[in-house]
């Protein structure tokens, strides 16, 4: 090794040593003849002093020193005068005996501190720079510990990780698939996988038992802050068990995580039906790290002579506590922001509850002081409360409540980063109608199963069959999500019949699967965690991106090695391709 | 859980217990009025049986099963009339009294036994089934355990895993990209990376001091036995390091992997030089689970009038030990293997060393007793021996040697599979002689650092200058290569230069990485070792394929899922790509 220590280690207990750091210069200041360099790696900082007893050419050399140099240095362990004790090393630093530069750095483009003054684009091309950062480099060594927590825990449970291929087969069902021209069945493409799922699921035909794999799935969607086009899944399936053990085993998994990664105790998880997530909360993955929970108010508001609320499918409120003080301003302002094109609520209808007890609402034209009562009474509201209330159709206004919840939640300080709400939401629909292309979608994957007292409904009322499915939430973002599959191949069939596939595509697209079935498929279910987005919630941060080494941006670039790019024409003819875009 | 135990653990201790085990029909027999059957899962097989003791319907049930059926039994554990002690449930079987069939089967196309009748493309159409069988199904298991093991031992060494992206550049060096339309960057394209280096020297840019992956790694080769287009390495990389602290860590890796995984203690690891490796053994990864050195035979056999060996650069040979009893048919026979064009050696001269004590060599006529008494020395030869010599060109004839060697060591016995023969080849040229294209190409990779005091050479003599490159090989076969880097800008560009890139390609291509060595670089290497390959050695496997779930065939298929394919219309159009194959 180039050092016999790292720039974290040294202490007290060094004293008097000759010792070898590199590391980076992180700062470099003179006072009064001496010079102070603190030098930094992976593992912390060091001071080095270089002053009057130093060689003279040696001096010049540390003073010559730019940020981001990379240097040897070799010297005595000495006691600092003026100690800091908040670092590991704040209380030695090194009397230079002998300075090496390894390597020159031209000024970088911004401060490479905890807190930068580079701005995303520039962070984002100089990524290996930012990448130098603490806190940055912190949660990628979150991330490893977290994976690491993982593979130990499921493998100590019998899961055993099996790789599964990357170049697979497009298939119509869900996003759109990243594809891959074949050069040697030319015409022909490979796609990327969206997921490991049918590969997992013939491991289980395979008997495997239990399989996991931390593998990375890809998806050609349009992006969002927080999506990626390559992202990592957790991705686990078990055979012989039934919900009640996934929950379980995955219960025990995430508890084990916080455990053991950031040392919380989490109590055990609350469960809540998919319908009852969607009434109280107007979410399938409600944050409940607070209540504010929806009250839904047909009975005490339909009837009185206010149109909006009497030809309402659904009139549903939330009680903002404390705020009655809202001036008329800030709730003119919630009103415009509810009717952005993004939520497109039409209207905000509100009660104030005074401090003086008295109910004053924006609609006193139609309903009189028992009314108010019993609103206020809906909602066990006390004298200083804000009961804000929307109506509408039932999915679009519990939608628009949901983000006002949230909003109203984060107002309120009501979402601490440092609090940590998990949840199980249970029985999702297993399919679900879609308006654009006039078909029932599965609402997880087709493979799902129905639950099978609900089977009889498919022929009659599909919408209303539920799914033995389950997410995890918390904090109100979806972490994990699972079924129970189906195993056998006549309920597979039927599922591809519902789902608008002609026998014909549902054996070419999945006929490998359907044939496994025959085989003597075993029952089976799993879970898939968004490995990014905890070890984003893990990390407190609200986007996956400073979780992933190198992420791409908006557009699906990589503007540090400026990808994706084109190709030689060479490249394309050995694959029988051509582009069509006009040069 | 839909059992209480699993196939594999039932044993004396648990006589009198009621269990429910789940799993597959092994086999099923009657014998005089009883039935018995062995149920089998990925931990074990475990006999039940029905008697005249049995319900009736249950007794019915259990004569019906057909192979491979999947069923869910209950009932005692009782101990074995006749015991089997070879299986680890041997001594017990269970009295069944409840038996449920959870799911048929057709007949399978081929036997699951661990010796099955099954052709190699009946088995992988139907992988999942192969999957079942138990060879196949333990080296998916040890290659579990061996990831496992890596990951912990490198942990353990401050080692960090950090995911690179798989969407990447296209670049022209090294072999074929796979490459991916980009959609949202029309005419444009990502490519699959044949291995995360620049990634991995950026995050050494970046300070990680210590980078690992165990990662997915693509290229769009011609396929032999041994290649598939995915396939998967262990990825290394560490800053502030020698080539000697490498070579430590990563034989301590192996022999980690030895040790835990195999339970054998290996003895510190050979090294020699690439250019020992090509005199002794005409091979860059040579098997020294044996001896057989070359010996060079230049000097005793030249000037005799035998115009082959004088107009030869080279004369080499072995000397096969105990083969002096070779027949002439079966020399001719090796002669004809040798001219085979894979091989394309011209003609096989010998001399047997009889048991009498005679030599006597195909080449009598030129060569007097003396002559063959001084070859026989050079081998220090032994009555019984047989000794194998070529000639022609260095590069040629040693290469062709190489291959008789490995034979004869193989018809010898002398390559165990159960033997372990690691060895470090050090020093590998840095460039070499393309004669197709005319240039010098990288010989590991172009960011490979040469020896500093070879850099001088790099004008006058580039085919001379030496790598701070490293091979680790096993058994003649190349687990793991790798190499201390540039960390210099200027340097690196030389070496684009050397490889032929102008400055604006080298730029184009890889100016993101030439850009980060200016901002302080640290000094670096690192290695990279194929995993499956890995894999196949540990499991005394000749492929690489059945350490892999779902591999695909030569072509490059996987005939499973039948992939690639062709895929829609609209899926082309969006891409803005369409193909160039006659319909």
């Amino acid at each position: 090794m180039l050092r016999t220590h790292t720039c974290g280690e040294l202490n007290i207990s060094n004293l008097g040593q000759t010792v070898t750091l590199c590391g980076w210069v992180q700062k470099s200041r003179d006072l009064g003849g001496t010079t102070f360099i603190d030098v930094r790696d992976r593992y912390g900082l060091t001071q080095l002093v270089l002053n009057i007893d130093t060689d003279e050419t040696l001096r010049e050399t540390g003073k010559s020193l730019g940020r981001e140099f990379v240097i040897m240095v070799t010297g005595k362990v000495i006691e600092r005068t003026s100690k800091n004790l908040k670092m590991a090393t704040g209380e030695i630093e090194i009397a230079v005996e002998n300075l090496e530069v390894l390597n020159s750095s031209k000024v970088p483009p911004f401060m490479i501190e905890d807190e930068t003054d580079g701005g995303e684009e520039l962070r984002a091309k100089y990524r290996y720079l930012d990448l130098r950062r603490n806190p940055i480099r912190n949660n990628l060594m979150l991330r490893h510990k977290m994976a690491q927590e993982i593979r130990k825990f499921l493998d100590s449970r019998n899961f055993i990780e099996v790789e599964t291929p990357v170049l697979i087969k497009s298939t119509p069902e869900g996003a759109r698939d990243f594809v891959v021209p074949s050069r040697m069945n030319p015409g022909e493409f490979y796609a990327l996988p969206q997921s490991p799922q049918t590969f997992k699921q013939l491991l289980m035909v395979s008997g495997f038992d239990r399989y996991f794999q931390i593998v990375k799935c890809f998806r050609d969607e349009d992006l969002r802050a927080d999506r990626q086009p390559e992202f990592t899944q957790i991705d686990c399936e078990l055979s012989f068990i039934t919900q009640e053990d996934i929950l379980n085993i995955f219960e025990g998994l995430t508890r084990h995580l916080f455990k053991t990664v950031k040392h919380i105790d989490l109590a055990s998880f609350p469960r809540m039906q998919y319908a009852d997530a969607m009434r109280l909360y107007g979410s399938d993955k409600p944050d409940i790290r607070f209540g504010m929970e929806f009250v839904e108010l047909n009975d005490i508001l339909k009837g009185k002579g206010f149109s909006i609320f009497d030809n309402a499918e659904l009139i549903v409120g939330i009680n903002a506590k404390g705020c009655a003080e809202y001036t008329r301003k800030q709730i003119d302002e919630l009103t415009e922001w509810l009717k952005r094109p993004q939520i497109g609520a039409t209207g905000l209808i509100y009660c104030r509850y005074g401090a003086d007890g008295t109910l004053k609402s924006s609609v006193d034209k139609f309903y009189g002081e028992d009314d108010l009562t019993n609103l206020a009474a809906a909602f066990s509201a006390e004298p200083g409360d804000l009961i804000l209330v929307l109506a509408g159709q039932t999915d679009k206004v519990r939608k628009q409540l949901n983000e006002l919840r949230l909003e109203m939640g984060t107002r309120l300080g009501l979402r601490d980063k440092n609090a940590f709400a998990p949840l199980w939401v249970l029985d999702f629909p297993l399919l679900e109608w879609d308006e654009e292309t006039s078909r029932y979608h599965a609402m997880h994957h087709p493979f799902t199963s129905p639950k099978p007292e609900d089977i009889a409904m498919l022929d009659t009322d599909p919408g209303a069959v539920r799914a033995n499915a389950y997410d995890l939430v918390i904090n109100g973002t979806e972490i994990g999500g699972g079924s129970i599959r189906i195993h056998d191949r006549a309920l597979q069939s039927l599922m591809f019949k519902h789902l608008g596939f002609s026998p014909e595509e549902a054996q070419k697209q999945f006929g490998f699967l359907m044939d496994a079935f025959e085989y003597g498929a075993p029952p089976h279910g799993g879970i898939a965690f968004g490995f990014d987005r905890l070890c984003s919630i893990f990390a407190g941060l609200d986007s996956i991106r400073d979780v992933i080494a190198f992420p791409k941006n908006n557009s699906g670039r990589d503007v540090m090695i400026d990808s994706p790019s084109t190709i030689a024409e060479a490249q394309l003819n050995e694959l029988k391709i051509k582009t069509t875009v006009q040069g």
